[in-house]
C-alpha cells in the first residue's frame, strides 16, 4: 500500500483498469491470448493502416538486443552494414523471372510524388536483391571485388491480404538482410550455412526458441533461390513456423544483373550469391513459445529490464526501504544486470501484477522486515519461484538465476518441441496427426504433387523443413504417395 | 613494391584506375570536389531512382557511430526507442492544417497494393507527427502518462523536385526523430533546448563541425510548430547550412490530435509537444568542411578505421615485418583504436593514396629498415605531419595525435566561421558581402517583407538563424527595410 493516500481521479481508475490481466487461458483461445499478451505487456498497438504496427519500446528493445549480439557476429565474417533505397524501380524489379513473380502480387506501389503523376510507378522494396544487385553489377569487375558482403538493417513492405498478425504477418517489418557475392559455389554454399547457423544461435541463445535446421522443399523456397535453408520451430498451439532463411541464389540474379568478374587469369567468370533475414517475427515467436496465463516470459537475454526492484514502503519506513532499494540497484547495475527500481506510487501488489504481465524475468521485493532480515525475497518470472536471500548476495544469485531461467526456458521449449514430433508412416497416419496437431516427421518423396495434396489439408499443413539432420540411409515409401521416398521430411500446420 | 610481382590482368588494371585521386580543388570547382570526394572515398553510390542515393559502408559506419552515441545520451533524458510505421492514411495526414500545407508537395504516394488499387492513397512518411500523434491521443489519458518520450530511427521519403545533393538533399533519407508530450510549456521548452544542445555537442565532439545554436525565422520553422531551434554551420564555400532542429509544437498537435490528459486534479488539460531530427546530410557537411584537395578527412570520433597500418614488405623480409605489424595492429586495439593492418598485395604507394583518398585519419608505416630502428612512421591526414615514434610508444603516441586531430579540425573550422563573419549595417553592404560569400550578422525587423526581399537575392540566400547568443540590448535599424530592429540575426546563401 502506498503510503501517502491519493484520491482516485479517473486518471488513477484508468491507469489501474489498463493493467488488469490476461482474461483468457494460453491452452484455451490461443488466438486471444496472444493478442491480449502483446497488447497488455505493452509491446504493440495497432496502426491506422490495417496490416501494420507499431512496436512499442517494450518490444523495440528485443530488437536492440538482438541488433547488438548479430552485429558484432558480422564483423569476423567480414560483412560490412550499408543502406540501400526503399524505393525500386519497375524495370529493375521485373528483371529476375521468378523473383518478380513471387513477390509481384505483395508489391506496393507509388504513383505519385507531390502532386505529379510518376512516369514509372515504384515499388517498395519487399525485399532488395533487385535493388542491390543492380550495383553490384557496376561495382564487381575483379576477384579482387569478392567476396563482396553487405547488409541493411531497414523496414521492408509486404502487401499481403491474409489476416494480418502483430510480428508474424504484417505488411511491413523490420528485418535484417545480409546480400554476399562469393568467386566459386564452395564459399557460397559454405556462408549460407554458416549464417543459418548463426540464425540458430540468435533463436537458441537469445530468444531461448530451440530451432531445427534444414532445406525448405521447392515450393517452400524463395522466389529466385537454388534452394533454401531455414530455422523453424514448433509452437505450443501445434503450429510450426518459420524462424529466418538462408538463401542460396546460385547464379540466377547474376545472370539475370549481369554480374562477372575477371578471375587471377584474366577469364570472365559469374559469381554465386547468397541472401539472408532475420525479422520482427521473431519477437512474436518468443512471445508465443515462452508467455503463460499470466502474461508476457521474457528470457533474460533480451530483457530490456533483466530485473525490477518493487520496495515495500510504508509512512514510518520509507526512507531506510527506498534508500536501501537504490543501493541494491546500484550493485545489480555493478554486476551487469539491467535493473529498473520502481519507485512509482502504485501499491506493490498493483506493480507485482503489472511486472508479471510484462514478463520481467526476477521481481525483487525489499520491505521493511527484509530489511530488518538483511535480506530480499527473489521471485523469478517463469516459474514462479520465490526465496529470500540475504542482501549482500542478491547481486550474485541474481547473476546465477537470469543464467539459469535462460537455460531452463530453452529446455523446457526443447522438451515440449521433442514431445510433440511424431513419426508416421502412411497418410491415414498423417491426417490424424495432423488433427491432433502434432510435428509430424516421415518419409517423403519430394514430388510437387504430393506436396499440393498434402497442402490441400488446409489451415497452414505444408512441409515445414527437411533436416539437415538425415537418416543414414533413406529407405521406404513416400508417407503421401507410397512412391519411393527421398528425404525425411517435417510436416505440420504453420504460420 | 609487392615482393611478388604479378601479371597485370585487366581485373588489375580497372583496380588501379578506381583508385584514382581527386582531380579538381576544394577552391576551385567546389560541386565537383564534392562529387568527387563522396565517390570516390566510397562513401555513396547513385541509386536507379533519381534522388535517391546509396550510403555505402564507410558512410554507414560514421551513421552508426553517431547512433551509438546518440541512443547513450538519450538514456538519462528517458527517451526510448520505438518503431512507428512507414505508410500514413491521407486522412491523418491532413489533420494539422499547416503541417499539411508544408509537406504536402514533396509526399510520395502509395495507390496500389499488389494487383490492387487502394481505397484511400497513402502518404509514406516525410516526418511521423501525424501517425504518431493519432497514437498518442489514445496512449494519453493521465498526468502518469506524461512525459512521453519516444524516439525512432528509420528512413523518410521527401519528393523534392530540387536538383538533389547526395546526402545533402535526397529524397530519401535516414534520420532519429524524437516525439516528446509534457505536462507543461516550461518543460517542453526546456527539452527543445536540451535536445538542441545535444545536437550541438554532437556535431562538435563527434563531427568536429561547430555550430550555431538559434531560432528559425517565421519564414523558415517547421510546418506545425510555434518555434524552431536548429545548429547551424558555415561551409568553407560561403553557404550555410541547418545541422539539425528541435521544435516546439506547443499544443497545435495536441489541439488537432485530440491529445490530453486528466492533471491531478482531476481536470482535463491540453499536454505540450516537442519534435527533434538529426539525419544522415550530418555525413554530407562532414564531407564538405573537412575534405581537402587529397580527398576526405574523418575526424577520429566517427572514423570507421581510425588507423590503418601499412606494413611495406620486400620478399626477404616479409615475415618479420607482417609479424611486427599484427602485434602493432593487436596493440593498438588494446588501446581502444579501431585499427584495420592492410596486408592486400598492392604497393604502398597506392595504399597511401587510397587512404588518403578515404580519409582514415592515422597512417602507419612500417618496414625493415623501420624495423632495425624498431620504430613506425605515423603521418596524420590532416596536416601531413609525418614523424617516427618508437615501436613500444605507437599506441599512446596514437591516442594522443586521435585526440589532437579530433580538436584541431574543430578549432581550424571554428577559425574559418568566424573569419567568415561580418557585420553589416546597410542594404548595400549586406548585398556586398553576400556577393562575397560571407556570413552575414546583422539587426533585422523580422517582418515577412523583409525575409522576402532577402530570399530574392537567389542562390538559397536567406535568414540563417536568430542565434541565442543576442547582444544585452539590440539598438537600430533593420538592416533591409530601416525599420526598428527586433533581433540580431544571421543571413548567407544556403544549401
Amino acid at each position: 500500500m502506498p503510503a501517502k493516500k491519493e484520491k482516485k481521479t479517473p486518471a488513477r481508475k484508468a491507469d489501474e483498469k489498463s493493467a488488469q490481466g490476461i482474461t483468457v487461458k494460453k491452452t484455451g483461445d490461443f488466438s486471444e491470448w496472444y493478442t491480449q499478451v502483446i497488447t497488455k505487456a505493452d509491446l504493440m498497438d495497432y496502426a491506422p493502416i490495417s496490416g501494420c504496427m507499431i512496436i512499442k519500446p517494450r518490444a523495440y528493445a528485443m530488437w536492440e538486443q538482438f541488433q547488438q549480439w548479430f552485429n558484432k557476429e558480422l564483423i569476423p565474417l567480414g560483412v560490412k552494414n550499408c543502406y540501400f533505397p526503399l524505393f525500386i524501380p519497375e524495370n529493375l524489379f521485373k528483371k529476375e523471372a521468378k523473383h518478380v513473380e513471387g513477390f509481384a502480387p505483395e508489391v506496393a506501389w507509388v504513383t505519385m510524388g507531390g502532386h505529379t503523376k510518376l512516369k514509372e510507378r515504384i515499388a517498395i522494396r519487399p525485399t532488395s536483391e533487385t535493388v542491390m544487385y543492380d550495383s553490384y553489377s557496376r561495382w564487381i569487375r575483379s576477384w579482387r571485388d569478392l567476396p563482396l558482403k553487405l547488409n541493411q538493417w531497414c523496414n521492408v513492405v509486404r502487401w499481403e491480404f491474409k489476416h494480418p498478425i502483430p510480428f508474424l504477418r504484417t505488411r511491413e517489418f523490420l528485418w535484417q538482410e545480409g546480400h554476399t557475392v562469393h568467386p566459386n559455389r564452395e564459399s557460397s554454399v559454405q556462408e549460407a550455412h554458416d549464417i543459418l547457423e548463426l540464425y540458430a544461435r540468435a533463436f537458441e541463445e537469445l530468444y531461448a526458441v530451440p530451432v531445427i535446421k534444414g532445406r525448405k522443399s521447392e515450393k517452400e523456397k524463395f522466389a529466385g533461390a537454388d534452394f533454401t535453408f531455414s530455422v523453424e520451430t514448433f509452437l505450443p498451439n501445434g503450429k510450426a513456423i518459420q524462424g529466418a532463411t538462408s538463401h542460396f541464389l546460385g547464379q540466377n540474379f547474376a545472370k539475370a544483373f549481369d554480374i562477372a568478374f575477371f578471375d587471377k587469369d584474366g577469364k570472365k567468370q559469374l559469381p554465386w550469391q547468397n541472401s539472408w533475414g532475420f525479422t520482427t517475427r521473431s519477437i512474436g515467436i518468443l512471445v508465443l513459445m515462452h508467455g503463460d496465463d499470466k502474461g508476457l516470459v521474457i528470457p533474460p537475454a533480451l530483457a530490456a529490464e533483466q530485473a525490477v526492484i518493487v520496495p515495500i514502503v510504508f509512512e514510518k519506513s520509507r526512507e531506510k526501504v527506498i534508500t536501501a532499494t537504490r543501493e541494491l540497484a546500484k550493485a545489480l547495475t555493478a554486476h551487469g544486470i539491467r535493473v529498473f527500481n520502481d519507485e512509482r506510487d502504485y501499491t506493490p501488489g498493483w506493480k507485482y501484477n503489472e511486472w508479471e504481465l510484462k514478463g520481467v524475468p526476477l521481481r525483487i521485493e525489499l520491505g521493511p522486515k527484509d530489511l530488518e532480515k538483511e535480506q530480499a525475497v527473489i521471485v523469478r518470472r517463469d516459474t514462479g519461484e520465490k526465496k529470500a536471500v540475504p542482501l549482500a548476495k542478491v547481486p550474485d544469485t541474481a547473476v546465477q538465476l537470469l543464467n539459469l531461467m535462460q537455460k531452463e526456458l530453452l529446455a523446457k521449449a526443447r522438451k515440449f518441441i521433442e514431445s510433440s514430433i511424431v513419426d508416421v508412416k502412411d497418410w491415414k497416419g498423417f491426417v490424424d496427426a495432423l488433427e491432433k496437431k502434432k510435428f509430424i516427421r516421415a518419409l517423403w518423396c519430394e514430388g510437387e504433387g504430393c506436396e499440393d495434396h498434402i497442402r490441400s489439408k488446409g489451415d497452414g499443413a505444408k512441409c515445414i523443413s527437411i533436416p539437415f539432420d538425415q537418416p543414414k540411409k533413406v529407405s521406404g515409401t513416400c508417407v503421401q504417395c507410397g512412391k519411393p521416398a527421398k528425404v525425411q521430411a517435417l510436416f505440420a500446420r504453420s504460420y
